[in-house]
């Protein structure tokens, strides 16, 4: 099988292209793709297919010509990946089977169709660096107040919805950031979250050129582990620090472990911007 | 630059074919390549390089023709890497570079020349399954006891010398090997260990055809985490295990949780045998 290994501020992808659908991708290959010392390792497995040959895409194929096939490490598929459409584009645009588009590139996946700004590139508030690609999540809803519980810690947080729950917790005063002990998943409300929730944990960065806001974030993926990167998690945490700052649309850089995430709330667009790389590529050996 | 990456019971490595030592190596290419999630990611590397072409090979290029050039994940050098050798020993034979020797091929390390056993053969005491490869660590040294401490848990166990220090530790009744807490380095004597030590944790297994003890083990490597397996640790598990049966030679089974690996004790020889695999290759991208 021939793969592509890519990632975006170290959220990494298996990169399997299958224009025509002919691969027979199971849970139990997926998972022994992303399997991190017997396979070739990744967070997920982006199949890259037109869209009129998946079941799933075929209801786009007149609005976009690929489909992002996403598969999660353990075999299950997801809806959406930020980070995953930004990379699924730069192979894309390597692999000679798209071009830039000004308005956005149109990505089918299994939550509609997603537009990738390639940088360089500037759209209304969107800029998009050189090197980085942006891709337009949609607006993410805020709701009240819950808490997250951390050994010795408990910490009151913004609830937001981006197609996923999270819980945005800013750090009290004398918090460090790099203190916080995220070896083990924070306790959460299950009457709020049934389902568990992605906590991110954030503090105010030093200014930055061309963002109205600056966020450091550490983020617990549910059902995972503290991760270098969370594409929604860091438009959560841009839309509440918006939110906390009285404004409704703006720009704000969101430092992850893996990164710097730019996030451009904008109307009903949610454009998360960011460094999408390529690293390996290859075959699997029978 | 074009790599293979391959396992041995889960400890990984990117291989290197550096025949006439032309690649410009560096701790930091090394680490990049080893970085799980921004590069092809494995525990080491093993660059594969003419014994007479490296400055510390060059002393065995009579006895050896390979000279086995191993980096640990952070770019800093080791000595001996048991599971490596063995799955150096797979890339050489599958790329043609060289053949099975029935006395074991000869492999040339920083800690000497090590002989590897391709299966299936029988040598002495030393029987290797189809598929697996066996390599000769050398006989292990015992020393006396000394203390483990686990959260809520202070367990005994025997000083073990493979080249490196290893303290392993039975569990007494009732306790659990998978309920045991590996997520922080267990406590130990640095009046004994002034540079750590790992720590292995062990509880005996049914009986298994063709071995004479059978043990399972988990174990916390010195300056890194729970791994999923560790070729000294299984051989002073085994050297441990034998002296308690009274015994001063045989065959123990060691699980490890990335597989079965199996101990030889014979006179100056320790073999440790298990599967050796090649998963995947390609070349790095720019």
């Amino acid at each position: 099988m021939q793969f592509t290994k890519g990632h975006g501020t170290g959220n990494d992808f298996v990169i399997l292209p299958d224009p025509d659908g002919e691969l027979p991708l199971t849970p139990a290959t997926v998972a022994a793709l992303c399997d991190r010392r017997r396979g070739v390792g990744a967070d997920g497995v982006l199949r890259v297919i037109r869209a009129a040959k998946h079941p799933e895409g075929a209801a786009y194929a007149a609005e976009a010509e690929w489909f992002m096939d996403y598969w999660n490490a353990d075999g299950s598929l997801a809806e959406m990946c930020g980070n995953g459409v930004r990379v699924f584009t730069r192979y894309l645009l390597s692999a000679g089977l798209a071009e830039p588009e000004e308005a956005g590139l149109p990505i089918a996946t299994r939550s509609g169709v997603v537009r990738a700004v390639v940088g360089p590139a500037a759209v209304g508030r969107l800029v998009v660096a050189d090197g980085e690609i942006a891709a337009d999540l949609g607006a993410p809803r805020l709701y009240g107040d819950s808490t997250a519980v951390l050994p010795g810690l408990t910490l009151n947080g913004s609830v937001v919805d981006c197609g996923n729950p999270h819980l945005v917790c800013s750090l009290p005063t004398g918090v460090e950031l790099s203190a916080l002990d995220l070896t083990r998943a924070p306790g959460s409300d299950p009457a709020v979250f049934p389902a568990g929730v992605n906590v991110e944990f954030v503090t105010p960065g030093e200014p930055v050129a061309g963002a109205d806001l600056h966020m450091l974030m550490r983020v617990y993926e549910r059902g995972s582990a503290e991760t270098l990167s969370c594409g929604s998690g860091a438009v959560a945490v841009a839309a509440a620090a918006l939110r906390d700052a009285n404004l409704t649309e703006g720009v704000v850089a969101v430092d992850v472990p893996g990164g710097r995430l730019t996030i451009t709330l904008d109307g009903d667009s949610a454009w998360l911007a960011g460094p999408a790389l390529l690293v390996a590529q290859g075959t699997t050996l029978p």
